[in-house]
């Protein structure tokens, strides 16, 4: 349980009462109640407030609300305020300011502008995160520390360049090894000298959206800008944590935010918490992985939805509502994968500046006779009803799909073969199939065991460190089902070919040599066409933007290419290895021929959906105590019917008994606990 | 009559003559002869000329020019020359540079170049502008003067910052006020010092293309901006009227330019003048739109077109020429408005640098055997023949559309709900259905008058100023009809919102709540479905880009949408207030909704076309001592026929009696005056 | 013959074994034996590694390379080093970093960085040139000095603008004449002191692409950095030609590469050689072209292959693989057209970096038995067999296009009247008709002498430099037939505009004037309609982009527009001027008008094709001792049938005799060479 003081699903969100006034603060404590909202996140964005200037501090106004919340009954997520710092301290240190990827010194504005590597901002986040422990540290209505915010965006200033190369000293050792590792002798970069050493900005090695000459020095910039924000970050963890040690302490991440390794994050998080922004176009399939993937930062252990839209946002290009029903379906898709709360930005709309037409539980009309908070306030109710039912139930597993962003860095900086490929996407692609027919899927990093699993998926593995690829040996040895795919084993760690053939390190486990990579223009396809039925596969499919030209090593071809010179050359393959086999995929294919693929994997890995349910209707699980929790959410625009057969099953909501078929409306949900509570 | 020297619509324009040589002045003055041309703007971009260095001026090529082109029977349109400052000022005094919004310092180039808050550029300017006053103030040619070119372009250097420091502190009279307007709490961006405020440019605030995160101070900074260069304007103006206190004075306008609040200029302007480039596929209707919200400016005076090209422009992509006829046509349309001059950019094409390949009178074939010329000679024959008898009328409406520049910005600078919303192009959509009607309309400002029309038309009136809402419920109540859409009354004029439900201050008179606001996909529509046929609205229409979820409160709705979870909601409203009716539409219609909307409410208020014309053929009117002068402008590539019947006009070219059907040549125009002139 | 060590054609291409230990090195030895490689660029990136610091210079590590290579039987195309300065250099001499058209002083990174005009840079360069030549001058191994690499970009720093008024002073003489040459009177830009001009950026008069104010200054600023460059070229050039006068001098070029202007350069060069990459969707006559014109910079003079991908590149967005062949088909193709080398970039592929992608003889598996080295290893065999039968042979051509770097700045800086007016393309649709013809095509210089040819194309001869016309009126006379499109004839060699009527100084050969130029807009047409048949010719075809509305003044209208105002003016004209003709194409036609239109000319002219073959099969012929040597090229995926008829030849890779049909396959070659070898 994140806190016990709340033991149940906490539900608020984002609130900014230092923008009102009291009547209006009076009329939101009302509302608060109407709502069922038991938590309010406070204080993100007042460092300017709290701190007016370099000596002084004033928390008058946050005790008042702290304890005006905390009567009211509302707990309190307190931030730590230094995602935006304030003013006075940009003109008076500049070197809080960062450099952009441009080159250009920023000035005052915006948010999460602090240069990470900034000894003023070091210095004064430290110090706010302390006071506000040690002033806070005893208030009954303190649930959780929320640092910062948003943590993302990267520096390229002097400071960052000199801390640069103290990294770079402490990894490598030494300037030789550097040296090697980013093969300087190509285009003639050898240094001489750690100070010769400038960050890979676009006035030296980068341009546009992730292109650069050498892939060496700008995945490394990655790796230190994610650690440089991590020690922000950790630098006022340690602060909270010494005055407050039984408080939980999180920051809010953002599902598949590129620039950040969550995974390496998530190791200095008490919870991981997130905010989800869905468009009205993103598959929900998509929601669902990055739910997934939030819960599997931590290994599995429950997550909190930190924030989300009541309604509307207000950055996207076209900012649709979302459909009645539809933020309850999403909430609880939460809930379903491991959430255990439930949390908007925001409480109530702000009248000025950008998030004025972001939506909120209190609108601009300020009353509780919208849709919108109608809507709220049932989900408010209902989360009353649930209680600690779902609290801290786990997610049980035996798929996993491996993610890994310093995997993402490497393929979206390297110079070819295809700008088309996109590896959150091609992720997404198995994901989505497993999705649709209601598997439970961990997502996973590198470093997790795979012991647990039948069925492992590692799209795209462009990069093997070490150890994954004997991990991996082992893990099919024992009896596992592994898959990769084209474009994978190709480089270590720090972005070297492993020379000998691909797919390098994983070349053995797979039984294949990929001797050439073909890249396809867009809307051009190759064919997959099967070598005899596969269970639900047979026949042809459509296969996309790369095609690995692979030789037998030891494997089996179920597949081969249709068109083109490589034509009748395996598309496909299969390798029985030890108790286990290792698939490899050699181009993107198509829906049709993934439905079957996963469903083919799953069948003869054992692994059974959920439920089968009709297209739209998700069904997932969660377990506690070893009793199912299972969601049934309805996406579809019209009811949908589950068929539960002869098992029995409560209505987590309304304490009905239910067994058969069981009706779920238009964009609404079903919480079934295992067995029939009436009896109890 | 801007100035009774010339009592007849002046003809010319730009003149160069410094690029060339005496032998071409002879031949330019034979054939600005042959053209008709009777003034020449001069001095433009001659700053360099006259004022070699800092203490040298000489005008002796200037006074020659003048006196020969007086000769020669043109008159002058004097610039002040300040649109370009000289290369030696850029180089010894670096202020005069601009630092553009990526935060980069300009080096000597371009024009329209020099910071508005620079002291070395406004010095200069004011001792030019002194000097060619008092040395031309006696010279009989002189008819105008045209201070600098075609103000525009912001600034965001420090001198700029400072002065927009003291202009907040003007402006709010205190930084808790700035805190307050631009709800500083928001991202803790409280100042405690007028110091820490920095311009918004992409190094703090903004970026791309209108894009910020703090409406507040990007809205000021553009008032700042447009103030800042009217300013400049106002030291010449100032100067210049110090000395010649009876010549007129003006500076040439672009239309719906969007940085400059050309309402605030034309308060300081004795006459208005513009520049009017349409590309071969602008709507006519929306080059008419422009001339009337020119003429609107300074509430209904008559206008200079000052620029318009014979045939082609260098500046836009596809410079397509002028089809036969079209320059005549367009040269009467903006007459038919409220033109008391037509002229060219430019007389004579220069030979190098951009402009090359803009058309003008004298082409680089030098002769006037051109189809260019000879279409300019007969223009120029044809206002010789209208002599002053256009001069001086008016236009008279009943119907006005309300535009603002400031609401503009805030709804340009807006974050959400849509970015496809695009404030003149919605003005336009309900222009455009007046226009096909020939239904004579105003384009004013919010603080016009509204007592002299029956019907007043406020698309998407974001921004609701001071006295505004009062002024629209006493126009309603006194029987006037009233029109706004969708996102309309939101906030007030420091861009703050109107709480307590949409559309604020406008809800009243409106008599609807207005609770949520969709934003649909590009391509995306809902419908329009009638409660009945009104009018010429009858069935289903298509509405797109936004639609309002509105509450009647006392209103009644006139139509519904059609699709999506608030079919059935009012789409289309009308209020019932005093003696009048205020509507609400809560989408953006297609046009074909638009031709009947605007019909019913133009029938209901007794305001009728001039003309029932076919498609394609505008016929609008200007008044002049009671009598009407009707324009029959044929915008097809066929002749239109014009149903005068019984009535009685007189060709002001040609002198002839028209009655019945009058046919208007493809291209063509027909210019008739009220009555029988042969009787005369 | 380039150098006369190996009589053969070269086989190599660029090989970095800085970047590999000794086990690599021998097993590269035993490849290259395998794949018949004989020549190896090395050095091209090794400045840092040669000079490790200011004073230290080691060529140890070089001297062992050479000599090993030189042992295995490969001899060394050895580059200066100096495509890349040392990353002390930058940070020890700041001078050496650019500042790029945004006003950014970049810092160390990338290649091709150094600043033309850095004395640092000179100093250095020199320098390294001349201890390259004392120490290599008597090895054996030697082949040509390969200076620098693909040398490109421009710089916009301190050092650059005083350098280019300097420059500007020798080209004029003084500030009056560069205010006269540049139009400074328009837009008030007159300078009164050199110091007060500055580069024409993204600063001052320049934005985007190409889009500039003043034509006059960007002009003039592409042909000082061009020249610039070439300085730096020269000053190695210098300084090797001064050790060993006879080893040849080169630097790789590419093909049409808009910033250098390359008959300039080649000047300087000793042998042209150039880097070949086309596209997979590169129509392939473009690649032929491009071949033509890099013969061309040298006045047909063989060339050196410099570069090729063996299949795959890394930089192109989609980088597909070379299908089988078409390496081979793609290499004989460039030695058909003048190439005396067939060289790639790279021997064996990196590890590391950005081009770890990019194709090479030996890739990163690192044996011999891959699809790509078997096809290198194939050609090398061949290569062998041909020995020097080729080498030095001619290509023969009477029909010439006129290409000019200069011409096309003048063209891409032009403001209006389209921007769809892309030169290379529009020459390109000229040649392409040539080239599916198989009429052999000279692509020259504006300076090149006419006599030798029939027909001369000119496409857009938008810039007239002094003397071209009068050559034109020369050759035409003699009995030439020269053809120009629209846009011709409008500037002199700065950009100034020739009054009088275009197309000025070709007016009197082409016997027409061109009053007005129409742009088309994307997608839109007009009709050129025949005046009955010419020959191929009749009936209607597309124009597109501009219509030059002509009148004719001696000039015969073979076509006329079909449609809009200008319908039945003249399309395309044909002068019959002394003993020839001269041809006027008034708009951009369509690829059916081309064919035929080229077709007819030809046959007037008496040029014959080499060959009729089928669609795709390329046929190409080079001349050596008057004995003609045909290459068969097939482009096409299926095999494709050339008739000889009685002719007799033999094959040059078999030494069988061929007569009648012969057979290529699909992407294949077959090279014959006149009459009956057998037989001797």
């Amino acid at each position: 349980m994140i806190n016990e003081k709340l033991p149940k699903i906490w539900y608020g969100g984002d609130y900014n009462p230092e923008q009102w006034d009291a009547e209006t603060w009076a009329e939101d404590a009302r509302m608060f109640k109407l709502a069922g909202i038991d938590v309010a996140t406070i204080n993100v964005f007042s460092w300017a407030l709290i701190q007016p200037s370099e000596e002084e501090y004033d928390f008058s106004a946050l005790d008042a609300t702290i304890d005006r919340l905390y009567k009211d009954g509302v707990y309190i997520c307190l931030a730590t305020a230094t995602g935006a710092h304030p003013a006075w301290m940009a003109k008076r240190y500049p070197d809080v300011l960062r450099v952009d990827k441009q080159g250009r010194k920023r000035k005052f504005g915006g948010r999460h502008n602090s240069c990470p590597n900034s000894p003023t901002y070091r210095k004064y986040a430290a110090r706010l995160a302390a006071k506000l422990a040690e002033r806070y540290k005893d208030h009954p209505g303190l649930l959780i520390w929320h640092v910062s915010n948003e943590y993302g965006g990267y520096c390229y200033c002097d400071n960052c360049a000199a801390a640069f190369r103290v990294w770079l000293k402490r990894r490598y050792g030494s300037l030789d090894a550097v040296n090697r590792a980013w093969n300087t002798r190509f285009w003639g970069h050898t240094f001489y000298d750690f100070d010769e050493i400038v960050p890979p900005s676009e006035l030296s090695e980068e341009w546009g959206h992730n292109r650069t000459n050498f892939q060496g020095i700008s995945l490394d910039y990655r790796r230190f800008q994610s650690e440089s924000l991590l020690d922000c970050y950790k630098i006022e963890y340690d602060e909270l944590k010494k005055v407050t040690p039984n408080v939980p302490v999180t920051t809010n991440l953002m599902g598949f935010y590129p620039e950040l390794d969550y995974f390496e994050w998530a190791k200095h998080m008490d919870v991981v918490s997130w905010d989800n922004y869905p468009s009205i176009d993103t598959p929900v399939s998509f929601t669902a992985m990055t739910h997934d993937l939030m819960r599997g930062l931590k290994s599995g252990q429950p997550f909190m939805l930190m924030e989300q839209t009541p309604s509307q946002q207000n950055w996207q290009a076209y900012n649709a509502l979302k459909r009645p029903g539809v933020m309850r379906l999403w909430s609880y898709q939460a809930v379903a994968r491991g959430a255990d709360t439930v949390m908007f930005f925001q409480l109530r709309r702000s009248i000025g500046a950008c998030e004025k037409y972001h939506g909120a539980v209190i609108e601009h009309v300020g009353h509780e006779h919208t849709r919108v908070f109608r809507e709220c306030a049932e989900v408010g109710r209902e989360l009353g009803v649930l209680g600690d039912a779902i609290l801290d139930a786990r997610v049980e597993s035996k798929a996993a799909i491996v993610y890994d962003w310093e995997n993402r860095w490497a393929i979206e900086l390297s110079s070819g073969p295809s700008v088309a490929l996109n590896y959150p996407e091609e992720v997404h692609k198995y994901y989505e199939a497993l999705f649709h027919m209601n598997v439970q899927t961990d997502m996973i990093s590198v470093e997790e065991a795979l012991d647990k699993y039948s069925l492992v998926i590692a799209p795209v593995m462009y990069m093997i460190k070490p150890g994954f690829a004997d991990k991996v040996e082992a893990f099919v040895n024992r009896g596992g089902t592994f898959v990769t795919t084209f474009f994978s084993g190709i480089v270590n760690e720090i972005d070297l070919v492993t020379c000998g053939g691909y797919p390098g390190e994983l070349r053995k486990v797979l039984g294949i040599w990929a001797e050439e990579i073909d890249a396809l223009l867009p809307g051009q396809t190759n064919k997959i066409v099967m070598n005899g039925a596969v269970g639900a596969l047979n026949g042809e499919y459509d296969g996309s933007i790369l095609c690995d030209l692979i030789h037998l090593e030891g494997a089996e071809a179920i597949a081969t290419y249709g068109e083109d010179f490589y034509k009748g050359m395996p598309a496909v393959t299969v390798n029985k290895y030890g108790e286990g086999e290792a698939w490899y995929v050699a181009t993107s294919p198509d829906k049709a021929f993934m439905q079957g693929f996963l469903k083919n994997l799953c069948d003869k890995a054992g692994i059974r959906p959920i439920l089968d349910t009709p297209e739209g209707l998700e069904a997932t699980v969660r377990t506690k105590d070893g009793k199912r929790i299972l969601f049934l959410l309805n996406h579809n625009k019209t009811a949908s019917v589950a068929d539960m057969g002869e098992s029995v099953w409560t209505d987590a909501l309304t304490g009905e008994t239910r067994r058969g078929a069981v009706e779920v409306p238009a964009h609404g949900v079903v919480i079934l606990t295992e067995g029939d509570a009436s009896h109890v």
